[in-house]
């Protein structure tokens, strides 16, 4: 059962579960604060395959095949798989996922990814049209840095404002069952274009979709940011996670007490010359497969606000003088269901 | 209200039904044989923009607008846009769409994304997440030759199992209304993979994907190939439609008097010089959404799968020396609602 409240958030009944969840992430990925809580750490950023886009592929596969068997489930007990990643034509996903035969739904929501993959996972779950889903992502910093930015043999000089790209994968098993955390609704967020240009600046352009986002939460919902234990972005770093917090204030709304930044928890900023802090779709996948949905399962925390955003431009786009679209969805994941 | 049939189909209630749909194309295309159903026409390949990347982009807009306009719609009464195209981070679809301030939800499904859009649209409708979703998708000649294969410069010779990316745009929009035609039923395809590795032969890549969903729906269904008035795939062209019709007879499933090709139905294969027939997401979208369902509600045929095929390689996969995985989406669109 579905169930529009205001104008743009559905609220799930059914209550989907997370019933699974798990984290790949690499070596630098384990030298941060969060290393305790991953799954599976590769040795290096080959994972064991030829190529860094294979080896991302594989960071998928595993997350997958983990968080079945956490979950106690195999790939017969699945009826679809949402999944999308930054590479050109998401083939991480593709060829990460070709061997399961699971019913696959490709996604494109740049880092927005996870939480677009959980909404459209927990949304067919809570419809009806399965019983259980996963949802999964993933990035590479070497498979990204040479498809966006430079050769990595360049060693192209990163400004202040740039963000370090996460090697990780999250994923997360969805399905109808009587245990939380629950996904209790979701809000499918608009693109969001303030005309930034700047490459190295993406957490500024993504800063608007995620203020957007929230405040439509926030409104249709009437609840307030001090209802929750967390509202979690995915990777808006040192300058978007500022932004968003005046941004918001302008509307009156004050996150700062609640806000969390997938991209300044996973990596020691102070250490590990990560400039704003870590992005990319295995920031927020691999954070909230890891930290956040385990300290959900203690008790720590019981309701967060995920809100992942992505930045929707291409080298061919900024080529061309076009500016910075963003995008946020939210997840509300709570311990106690509707 | 969604109620699953055998192991892969969604059978939907509710009645989610196609209130309007469009069609933008080319100058080539509109030299083919269905030019008298196609709603918008450009003049050439820029559609008044400065670049072809752009131009596609044009083209969304305008197909969505026109769908809109046709359905006696306006963008506030769009709850959800789900939309995806070729060009790298699918630049088409957020650059197009970003002025419609529409919740997105971006797809990547290559040359299926017609049938996965319009899958995802009709889902959230049935499921009651919206009243009216609009999907939409496009390629571009121009834009798809030089990203995935040479500058348009080069004039690379073509070989005969090529086929011509479709310069179009296709926009559906769906909704829970009264009158038809429907969305009956979805079946999500899993990615097939048989070790094709040429470029130049992507139906041969995308005829087991499609052979695999097609018997799905009718092993789920119990239905027959003669139930239908036409299974229609998405740009199979001359060598995969070929495949396809081999593929499923070694199953004892007789489609060759119901199956028909958008990339074969939208050029005139003797004279306009396409070798294999047309490709491409706006393939099956502009084919779909003009000669297809303008049959479908004069009554001319009732009963069609629309079965679009997507490629899921990039060129960094095949210069990796990967093989071309396929996915295959079924939709069951009929004018009698279940």
């Amino acid at each position: 059962m579905i169930s529009r409240i205001g104008q743009y958030t559905l609220q799930l009944g059914n209550a989907p579960s997370i019933v699974g969840f798990a984290s790949v992430v690499s070596k630098k990925e384990s030298e941060g604060p969060l290393c305790k809580y991953f799954d599976i750490i590769g040795d290096d950023d080959h994972f064991g395959e030829e190529t860094w886009e294979k080896a991302e592929s594989r960071m998928q596969k595993d997350a997958v095949g983990k968080a079945l068997s956490k979950a106690g489930l195999t790939t017969g007990d699945i009826q679809y798989i949402f999944a999308g990643d930054l590479l050109n034509q998401c083939i991480s996903s593709a060829y990460g996922l070709r061997d399961l035969q699971i019913p696959f739904v490709g996604l494109y929501g740049a880092c927005s990814t996870m939480a677009e993959s959980l909404s459209m996972a927990s949304i067919f779950t809570a419809a009806g049209a399965c019983t259980n889903a996963v949802a999964v992502t993933s990035s590479h910093f070497c498979s990204a840095e040479r498809q966006f930015r430079f050769p990595l043999e360049y060693g192209g000089v990163r400004t202040p404002t740039a963000q370090w790209t996460v090697t990780g994968s999250g994923s997360v098993v969805v399905g109808s069952h009587l245990n939380g955390p629950y996904v209790n609704m979701v809000t499918i967020g608009k693109i969001q274009d303030m005309g930034i240009k700047d490459l190295n600046n993406m957490g500024a352009a993504m800063a608007p979709a995620a203020a957007d986002t929230i405040k439509c939460f926030l409104e249709d919902t009437g609840k307030k940011p001090e209802d929750f234990d967390m509202i979690l972005t995915g990777d808006l770093g040192l300058v978007g996670s500022e932004l968003l917090v005046k941004l918001l204030l302008k509307d009156d709304i004050d996150i700062s007490k609640k806000h969390q930044d997938c991209g300044l928890l996973i990596y020691d900023l102070e250490k590990q010359d990560v400039h704003a802090g870590g992005s990319g779709c295995g920031c927020s996948g691999s954070v909230l497969c890891s930290y956040i949905l385990n300290n959900m399962q203690n008790g720590a925390i019981n309701d967060v606000l995920f809100v992942a955003t992505g930045a929707l431009m291409s080298t061919t786009s900024v080529q061309q003088g076009e500016s910075i679209p963003g995008i946020a969805h939210l997840v509300y994941l709570s311990n106690q269901s509707l």
